[in-house]
């Protein structure tokens, strides 16, 4: 781009939205647009205005503004109801299709979140519901709910880090606990670099799968022994299951539940949308 | 959105930088656009003429027009050269601070990939030299290049899959084989299961880091295992070691180095740009 051409409106507009879409959550700065632009920060403020009512208007994120010096516009993606409506039926469909219920009732949900039209509109989801809580990292534990959390990084705009399950080389120095895992209550141990993860931390807890909690409750102690705390829990899905220990102010996207059809003579999957959308 | 609303150009041009933003790498039917915005498709060809100009001179983008009934246009993000500048000196300044050289003279890189700002524009910039070639998924092994793979994915608008290194519960059948790795020449065990990846797969790899090739060999053998090949082999770093195996037509991002210093006393890390940016 050459830095004494002049941008008219219309291609100001295009070049703008572009920016916001590839930064979102991100403080912009008037300033940079006008000196990229070379025009007013007034006609950038103008600019804003017109791509704020689109965005608005077509639910397609929010633009806030913050005044003053340092001041500039923020781009929070969102998803249209029609778009959240559609990704609802798009999960329930998938997840009633093919051979879902694997041995010790787990529910295979895997393919779903590798795909990349359920993965984005999943990931913007999240992070349209925690935007605007104060987090400084997304914590997850290997591997499933990996591709899920760096997904939620990109549109949080947050580093994420990734909880072990066994040391692995190359990490330096851990911290681990033990925690209880499965219907099984094996014990297991969990490990993160003590790097990775400043103290007094504001952590946001994204997995998969949430069954009876044994992962969740663990990486919860994790969490403490780095002096942080959980800003927030969210799950893709979440399977009530008997005895399942407490775990406070989670969200699950979808429910889903085993029921036994005597009919058939097997389970049956049925799935709903979770308390996230409450 | 009300369905009945007539948009004007201004409106569509923002409306439409953010519908191409948000699906890279997926085609999209004039007609929509058209319907969406209650208007004819001269028009909405028009406005992506606009786009289209902005975006070239810009270095946003190629936007590509499909013709004919089923056509429309495809939205191949990429990064300008200011910007793939701004990521290589990033990446090496940051590879330059810290404890970056690991026992057994493994680099740390894993807290640059699980950070957005580095994060975002590599996959971009990894899905720009993939986006003309026919790939039907992105494959990596657990769990250091899965974020990767996830975010490349979401760029190139195609699934990714996980191999593991033991065998997880709820996964079905599966095929493995073994690898040896690393330096000391251990023999390990990876896995897919069978669902996974369909015979005659075209796959793209991705993984974090090349060191002795061993594992890149292990994933290029089990691909074969599922009747499928590799159309691409990408990492973000390589550590050209001695004796390394024979790689095919692989990209590294970053080439590091290690040399020891006579007068320090110890290895120090040299970092340049890889062969991807030849």
């Amino acid at each position: 781009m050459q830095m004494n051409k002049k941008y008219k409106r219309n291609q100001r507009l295009i070049a703008i939205t572009h920016q916001l879409m590839n930064k979102p959550n991100q403080l912009i700065n008037l300033q940079d647009f006008a000196s990229r632009f070379q025009c007013a920060k007034s006609s950038v403020s103008e600019d804003l205005a017109m791509v704020r009512m689109v965005f608005d208007e077509m639910q397609l994120g929010q633009l806030e503004t913050l005044t003053g010096k340092t001041g500039g516009v923020i781009f929070r993606p969102q998803l249209s109801e029609e778009e959240i409506i559609a990704i609802q039926t798009q999960v329930k469909e998938r997840l009633s299709e093919g051979k879902r219920i694997l041995p010790g009732n787990y529910i295979f949900v895997n393919d779903l979140l590798q795909d990349p039209s359920v993965l984005n509109p999943i990931a913007q989801l999240i992070a349209a519901k925690y935007a605007e809580k104060e987090i400084d990292t997304i914590l997850t534990i290997e591997s499933k709910g990996i591709g899920l959390a760096a997904a939620v990084a990109l549109y949080l705009n947050k580093p994420y880090v990734v909880v072990r399950r066994e040391s692995t080389s190359g990490e330096g120095s851990t911290i681990s606990i033990n925690y209880t895992s499965g219907s099984t209550q094996t014990v297991k141990k969990m490990e993160l670099s003590k790097s990775a993860l400043k103290s007094h931390s504001r952590v946001l807890i994204v997995d998969d799968f949430l069954r009876n909690g044994g992962t969740l409750t663990g990486l919860l102690n994790l969490i403490e022994e780095f002096d942080s705390k959980a800003a927030g829990i969210c799950v893709f899905a979440e399977n009530k299951v008997k005895n399942r220990m407490n775990i406070p102010n989670y969200h699950a996207l979808f429910e889903t539940q085993l029921r036994y059809n005597n009919q058939l003579g097997h389970y049956q999957l049925e799935i709903e949308a979770g308390n996230f959308f409450n």
